[in-house]
């Protein structure tokens, strides 16, 4: 996407939250005193793990689904990526009974090809760098006339995750701090347009991997590293910030806290056991954030975005191996 | 409990409702596709272990108490139980500030003990017989002035367990069964008086353990069983019926599926790999009922009341040892 494309406002976060309401669920939000208690803040979860197709992602994808003029629609659209996004795309696409196609990197995990797969969408097969999956993409908007979605760049995508904060702020008014976690910056942005429209007294805070703070270190410096290797359990949080999202992050002022894998697990471990909640550490992160730095958030309300679910029950970090 | 007490009524549950208000959550309604394509129904979850204390026995734990005149409340509570009521009873005495005595057999979990413990109940311990906790209960009476809050025969404890499915039938008019696991009867029989109060129309399904089956006898033979040992994992179903919850089921005419346990943990496997929800074996039967007799409910739209989620992560019973 080209630089100069225009931001998405808060307007646009609006029109998505009525583009999406025949679809999407409006997820609950969750509370527990022993999770007050273990932070010294008062919690509430926006429990998006709950959300159809197991993660905010639908919000976005919907949005991007439900914008394509009907000519558009029925040539379809396109993607890359093996994860949420992935499946959130093939979801949206098959409710409007669009044809999706989505371009997955060798080596992506059997179970989640087989969740985009059971959604009706096109598999394409290519080497897992960046250029071969763009070049993927390409290939298959040529052939096809599909029109691509990209997992957080776009800035469809980016207002419809805007939603999930949107019904988080609507409904716990007056809180103090919202903490979400950031990857490509999707849901980031989306929560940054919201925070800048409806809420300007709560503040923001971006909860990233330490072995993948590529936004910690882009807000810092003030530019981009797209080249830095991801090193962390958070599979939904290696992408590296938008170009789109890195404009709208900077220009809120968002602050981000760096999460160690270890206190990750462990608060996902927490979220299951007091919230009976299952998370992906992806989502956990932004739990191991408060946790992390008490002294931030006591006696304060925090609105916590638990992004998704999708994590296999027989595999959690802490099973005996 | 003498058997000639009223039994509870349509309006008490409506009464409870409106008392603990104040207190309870109003719990979330949870729909997953994978759920709906495995069972061929329908289904909507009520997920009881959001509520306060981990699981539905808040509600009539908090209506008990609520119940009492400052007098009575002044003296305090006493039960006996090492489970859900127990800590339920705990917090619903220290919401109001009140005494709480809890009998609690030898043998039982350390950790459910402590989490009585930690809401400022007084642990009173006996043998694990039924005679030696009904002489330490009444003893605890004698010396305090006490009230007796039983965990499932108490009226106000059955009105209070009501109003799960009195949320769950208002917010989805038209359900075509209510599904809800039965021990004691407390939930069950609650769930009768609502159906029959405000939705003759929906059948009333019990989930049982094969290994605890002592209400489907019951309510085939005319005559309760209260001498039958259990043997199951569901332990907060290990109780027999009790006595008016046997009249209240009888005379609704409620069913009852008998469900192993094996059935009962790959329900639960499935409801935290496509809910996301941890649950106790004791509420996941309730699905493994449905999944057990598609031609039962194919095709019509069940309510099922997901009762808690008070279970360690770490000993899930299908990890390796």
């Amino acid at each position: 996407m080209p630089a100069s494309r225009p931001l998405p406002q808060f307007d646009d976060v609006l029109d998505a939250a009525a583009r999406i309401a025949p679809h999407a669920q409006v997820t609950p939000l969750l509370r527990a005193d022993a999770l007050d208690a273990a932070t010294g803040a008062r919690l509430v979860f926006k429990a998006e793990g709950l959300q159809r197709g197991g993660a905010f992602k639908f919000r976005g994808a919907c949005n991007a689904v439900s914008c394509l003029s009907d000519a558009e629609a029925a040539r379809g659209v396109v993607t890359h990526s093996s994860g949420n996004h992935g499946s959130a795309l093939a979801l949206a696409a098959r409710l409007r009974a669009i044809p999706c196609h989505v371009v997955v990197p060798e080596g992506a995990s059997p179970a989640k090809l087989a969740l985009i797969a059971a959604q009706g969408a096109v598999l394409h097969r290519c080497e897992a760098t960046i250029a071969a999956r763009e070049a993927m993409c390409a290939q298959v908007q040529r052939a096809t006339g599909a029109t691509l979605v990209h997992p957080y760049a776009d800035p469809r995508v980016i207002a419809g995750q805007g939603t999930a904060t949107l019904e988080l702020l609507a409904a716990t008014p007056g809180l103090d701090a919202v903490v979400v976690p950031v990857g490509g910056g999707g849901l980031a942005a989306g929560a940054a347009i919201v925070v800048d429209g409806c809420a300007p007294g709560t503040s923001l805070v971006l909860a990233e991997p330490a072995g993948a703070a590529d936004t910690l270190h882009a807000l810092r410096t003030g530019s981009r590293d797209d080249a830095f290797v991801p090193d962390t359990i958070c599979d939904g949080l290696r992408a590296s910030l938008g170009e789109p999202n890195f404009r709208i992050l900077r220009q809120h002022g968002a602050q981000v806290l760096a999460v160690d894998d270890a206190d990750t697990i462990a608060a996902m471990r927490l979220l299951l056991a007091q919230l009976r909640l299952l998370v992906e550490p992806s989502s956990a992160i932004a739990l191991a954030a408060v946790l992390g730095d008490r002294a931030r958030f006591a006696g304060k309300r925090v609105g916590i975005v638990l992004t998704g679910g999708n994590v296999d029950p027989s595999a959690l970090p802490w099973s005996a191996p």
